[in-house]
């Protein structure tokens, strides 16, 4: 395994600009370690072998961008709502831990800081504090990256950073009750990751500390289980800090730390990383972080550019999700956006984190079709036709950008 | 393949009665394979391999009675509602098709017969016709048979025959509109399995063939997906008829015929099997049909008798589902069903055919503790302390007999 990660690193390195050191040491940042963006923003072959912490995936379903990003193809999401766990995404901005972490999940540690009582809990007495599930939409702050026009340094996510997966584990308020409620003053929820850092290096250039506002507690999990398995490593097992309707970043894997803090993380992935700046310069605490997801949806059938259909009824379908409010609705336009019907959600309604399934029975006469689909939210935002542009491309939901070309015959 | 399930066959066959012809042409009721029921109900151990055909599941979740009959462990559903697909139990009547037959899933053929316009569909066409997802227990008629204390003969389930899962396809009531609707005077929906007959065998001694009322209608679908997945052979794939509510044996695997019939199927497995009759008494038309699903529960942790667990707070978790009506209430006894608490219900609704995840917080002082559940649906029905008898021990939800024994120190 080590030897393969080396190798995959080594090749990626070649060529990346602003790699953060470690090179050697088995750790390097992997928003840096990606190859420049490339001309064609589709589906990509897969050249790259899955990385051994991910041999169990469905090779076919994703597509390998690197060892650290992988991504789910298009026709590969199923329409029942929940992602196969084989066909999740893959993105981790260091690369992953020792598989042993996992071997004895209930062993892991947890330290609890920032609260009344400070203290380090085990997974198994984690377990005794409480029980919540959660489905929700997994979705990298990069997903929709490959659409920006100024290619922005990154990978060049399509719509397969994403994926609605059910975690499962005790949520953070039970623990904080069982630490006599969070220290005064405090304006953060701060979570730090469990991977490696090289000795003499200085741990903000790498580590993967994330903080979220106070308000992300209310349905925040630290979750052993995803779709009814142990949390694989590949997912941040043995305990990821799972933040409803936030960008996958914060939802800190293999957390060894949750404290509750008066400033947000000095650590780089927080004070520069995921900040929505404007092109060509780079990200301060003075932008806004990259924390919650927006309403947004895409087309999942029919999708494929080299794919012809025959002429007559199909049912097009594809994702909706409200963000950090329910979707309420999803029009869908085979027009290129100029007439929108409404159309039916299929399947079973989550809850609001979660995203929907949903169906437009049409018929396509021979031609070329420009499919969209627009969501809206509880809150009433509406998916917008432009991204909002910004330097590293985040959390695009223009549905003009995630519009689909069929041809019928 | 072939020779590793031959050698299965084989082997089961050696003392098994009423064996219905077959050996050697690769068919045989899985019904009539089983050895003779064993003194000790409890899990067994895995001295059986998986079959090839589902070589790609969890061994370490499953118990493998036969070939054809593999139970899910009581420790291995997880708690996030939906049961995943590695670890979900199979059984079949009847030997599975040929693997070939998931090859190209959409070139495989229904027949729909009994209608306005009888004709054959395959699933590329049936795609066309609509999209529905139904989360919902996928339940073994004879799940929870290894508490009848008469030993019923057939496998000796105790909980791990049921899962729920995603089905997505196409709403029969779809395909009933593309055909002209129901011809005149039908009383059944009848659904014939894909396996292969031998000739010079009587088919209604093998086939699968099984027929529901036709209120079973309203929510069933023809499914080529399973929890986000094409619907593999181990569970039916390419093409399975779905009746949420109803007991697995109803959900016809491999569906080559849809037909809507004045009669019941002809079959065996419909006249004579999957009957309520009289301990003693071999099933006929005149007993009671096995159909719906009744409400039932059972805990799944704390629940390994060999397990002892340290006195304190513990997180009493397990499943509960209503049948053909909603799951509205649970609750849980710590003392072998003398009071009882109510519990909570945990993670997202799936609606009314799926089951829902319950927990129930507890403080458990050192000694022997007798955890049962007992779960009310939404028509009022309350799961019964006692089963009720029938010869080959079909749906028993006595929460008496799914009770655990766990010791705390």
């Amino acid at each position: 395994m080590e030897k393969v990660s080396n190798m995959m690193r080594r090749r990626l390195l070649v060529g990346a600009s602003g790699a953060v050191a470690a090179a050697g040491l088995g750790i390097a940042r992997a928003d840096s370690q990606e190859p420049a963006s490339q001309s064609n923003p589709g589906p990509v072959s897969n050249e790259r072998p899955l990385p051994d912490y991910a041999k169990w995936k469905d090779a076919d379903s994703l597509i390998v961008h690197s060892a650290n990003t992988i991504e789910t193809r298009r026709s590969a999401f199923g329409s029942g709502g929940v992602t196969p766990l084989d066909r999740l995404f893959i993105r981790n901005n260091v690369a992953p831990p020792s598989e042993d972490i996992v071997k004895d999940p209930d062993a892991w540690q947890l330290k609890v800081e920032g609260v009344g009582k400070p203290r380090t809990f085990s997974v198994a007495e984690l377990k005794t504090l409480g029980l919540e599930s959660v489905p929700m939409v997994l979705q990298c702050s990069g997903n929709g990256r490959a659409y920006f026009p100024h290619k922005p340094s990154g990978t060049q996510w399509t719509v397969g950073a994403a994926g609605c997966v059910i975690f499962t584990g005790v949520p953070v308020k039970a623990v904080l009750e069982a630490v006599g409620g969070m220290a005064e003053g405090m304006q953060y929820m701060t979570g730090t990751g469990g991977e490696e850092i090289p000795q003499g290096l200085d741990p903000n250039t790498v580590m993967v500390e994330r903080s979220v506002p106070l308000d992300a507690i209310e349905d925040a999990l630290l979750a052993w289980e995803v779709n009814g398995e142990p949390l694989p490593l590949a997912h941040g097992g043995p305990l990821r800090l799972i933040v409803p309707g936030y960008t996958g970043v914060n939802n800190v894997k293999y957390i060894k730390q949750l404290a509750f803090t008066k400033e947000q993380s000095p650590a780089s992935i927080q004070q520069n990383s995921y900040r929505l700046s404007p092109v060509g310069v780079k990200g301060t605490p003075e932008h806004d972080s990259v924390w919650e997801n927006p309403v947004k949806s895409w087309i999942n059938y029919p999708a494929e550019p080299e794919q012809t259909l025959k002429a007559g009824r199909v049912q097009i379908r594809g994702v909706a999700m409200g963000g950090i409010s329910e979707v309420k609705k999803i029009e869908v336009s085979v027009d290129g956006g100029k007439a929108w019907k409404e159309a039916r959600f299929v399947g079973p309604d989550l809850g609001k984190y979660a995203w929907r399934e949903f169906v437009l029975e049409a018929d396509l006469s021979a031609g070329t079709h420009q499919l969209a689909s627009r969501a809206t939210n509880a809150k009433g935002d509406v998916q917008p036709e432009e991204r909002v542009e910004n330097n590293r491309g985040y959390i695009n939901n223009s549905w003009r950008d995630h519009m689909v070309t069929v041809k019928v015959a």
